[in-house]
């Protein structure tokens, strides 16, 4: 398997997926913000959605129409800079005319078009001016890397990097590629919003199949990242099936080979979007292990990566142990203090109840590395999780408490 | 009932308390670390801990003796500068030490000796400086607001004021008073930690109820505010009634007026705890209203309250409610979105869905004062709760990334 992330000079390009972007005027800052996937001979598709109750109009219109299809889309409209999110009935219209006017232009059904809006939140969408985007949009369509790029680009709002990651496979005597892309700092800004990622394959799958692989690579992937524990009201994770490849998911050893590919493009965008979490310096690889279950090791996971004195520490480069294990016994699973260890980097730090004689200088000089391994074993079974997370930082107060209105 | 509260000229005391602090040579300050409060006739005694699963030697050794007496003390010792948190057995043995001298000293039995530490976490307790120091501080107790005055300013460790509140309250034909004095910054300084809170009443009262009284009022107020949403190892909350102003709890009409007294001093407290918080530049009521349960109430105040989102929107004075929404929306709780209503100081700025037209200086404005009051209504039901909580600063992050090791 091949793989590739970032902005890199070769992407693993599924067949049939085209990709545009147009600047509709949506964004103050007057960069593009209107991009568009689509695939001619349509993809089987599965789909996840934020856990908020409060959920933008976007969302409730793409879920009622990928329920009416069983999981069909031939299209991916998406806007940048504004969220229509808290914008009542009059949003979910101004959504279904987009969607709507889109299928009219490419010729296919209302419901094979998949919405996305992302941005500030409670301002009316401004239909208009998307509608009349849309013959350039699907003018300028292509399959290349100019394409992705140009997608990529549209969706950002406050993210300082594109986000996207590809592997081209080679199964069942033949190969398919998987296609990524993300936007997100991992939080909100000031009433901007939202983690999208898109997921494009060539692959051919049944809607029910990509459906339990994606919520599993997305468990393991975007469920194990945080930056500020903050959950978007339009948070979407989609992933199209074209089959164009001509290799079918349940053909011999694919099935793994494929599972295998969703989390390496998963994890690498995950790890991308964490790292251009607003104000972030250091990226911490968060191990809790020995825990008795997967969820009393997120538990303790989430407890750790949500505590604002932990955060604050690793901004400093502080190894300050106490506070971490502070956090853990506050997370609701059943610490046994003397079973804990601690460890900040390759040193132990805290174990069987009592500070570990260690380097401090060694443990700082670690923690002031862009990325750092914390490891924390409960001492209690065998279920292990990998999280993501990140420091607090003054510039990220500083970028979240500037009053801009 | 008159009530004073800070550092007030008229302090209302209990008859029968002492009070004295001494420098033990703990603080790397220099100030003064160790207190003392006792009663020589003893007192019934009720006592709240920390939900954390790390729990610091003193509230081992504490709880085991309470249980031992059935809720009976004659003498508090609380050190600052140390928790004796993260310390293993040797802890443990070191908080019997003292207990056992402090006893000693004052020919009592160990078991009513109570006591409490508050400060770095994982450092041996230096328990022969506060041995050597215990004949001193028992020779210095005093009666008076001096004594009073003194034991405040021990116990603080991060804490920038000393936080007294009292009352005075005529019952059955005599009056009782009830005194509190607490610590906090409402989080965790490097390494330090804890909230402590020491009630003192001439009240005659049974152990038992003591202890539904106790929970019932911290229920509504220490249980009601949140600086970072971290929870100290250490935190703990003690009530002792020692009988002298010859009012019973059990007298007609005493119940009632007792319960109100605990909850004005608590309230007090807690305010006092949530506005010396690190960093902290405004103070925010939080009221939930129209929850199905107080339960609901909770969850949603807890999740805005933690949410560093709205909290560096306050800290820019910024009236952001699309955040406040997104965090009731994740909250756990059932919100439906169009039900709701947001309101900052004096303006509705959403409701039935969408945002409703408000002066935003104006609510900028009121957020820039110290104090704010911000208004969810969730139309569900009758519930609400009161919540205090803070803005997260840049100052916040500052106190808590130094690295000072």
């Amino acid at each position: 398997m091949e793989s590739t992330s970032g902005f890199p000079e070769a992407i693993h390009l599924p067949k049939g997926f085209s990709f545009s972007a147009t600047k509709a005027g949506i964004k103050v800052s007057g960069r593009a913000d209107l991009a568009l996937a689509t695939t001619p001979s349509g993809a089987t598709a599965a789909a996840l959605f934020t856990k908020n109750r409060v959920i933008a109009a976007p969302l409730i219109v793409g879920k009622a129409s990928l329920a009416k299809t069983k999981g069909y889309v031939s299209a991916v409209i998406v806007n940048a800079g504004n969220a229509n999110c808290a914008t009542g009935k009059a949003g979910v219209t101004a959504c279904q005319d987009v969607c709507r006017e889109t299928a009219k232009a490419l010729g296919i059904k209302v419901e094979e078009v998949f919405p996305s809006s992302t941005g500030i939140i409670g301002v009316p969408l401004p239909q208009e001016k998307i509608i009349a985007s849309l013959s350039g949009l699907i003018a300028n369509r292509e399959a290349g890397r100019e394409g992705v790029k140009q997608f990529a680009g549209a969706i950002m709002t406050t993210d300082l990097r594109p986000k996207i990651a590809s592997v081209r496979v080679k199964a069942s005597k033949s190969e398919f590629s998987l296609l990524g892309i993300a936007k997100g700092s991992g939080m909100i800004h000031p009433q901007m919003a939202t983690m999208l990622v898109y997921l494009f394959t060539d692959l051919s799958a049944a809607a029910g199949d990509l459906q339990r692989l994606l919520k599993a690579a997305c468990d393991q992937t975007f469920n194990c990242i945080s930056v500020d524990g903050d959950t978007s009201t339009n948070d979407t994770l989609l992933l199209l099936a074209n089959g164009q490849s001509g290799v079918r998911l349940k053909d011999s050893g694919v099935a793994k080979k494929f599972a295998d590919a969703l989390l390496t493009v998963c994890q690498s965008l995950a790890l991308q979007v964490v790292s251009d979490g607003e104000g972030v310096k250091h990226v911490i690889s968060l191990y809790i292990e020995q825990a008795k279950s997967r969820e009393e090791a997120m538990l303790v996971a989430k407890s750790i990566a949500h505590s604002p004195l932990v955060k604050t520490a690793w901004a400093g480069a502080d190894p300050n142990w106490g506070r971490i294990l502070a956090a853990m016994g506050y997370s609701g699973a059943p610490i046994e203090t003397e079973k804990v260890e601690i460890w900040i980097a390759r040193q132990k730090v805290f174990g069987q109840g009592v500070v570990y004689k260690f380097n401090e200088m060694e443990a700082h000089r670690a923690l002031a590395q862009p990325s750092c391994d914390v490891r924390v074993r409960l001492g209690r079974g065998n279920s292990s999780v990998l999280f993501y997370t990140t420091d607090l930082t003054a510039e990220y107060v500083h970028i979240n408490a500037d009053y801009s209105t």
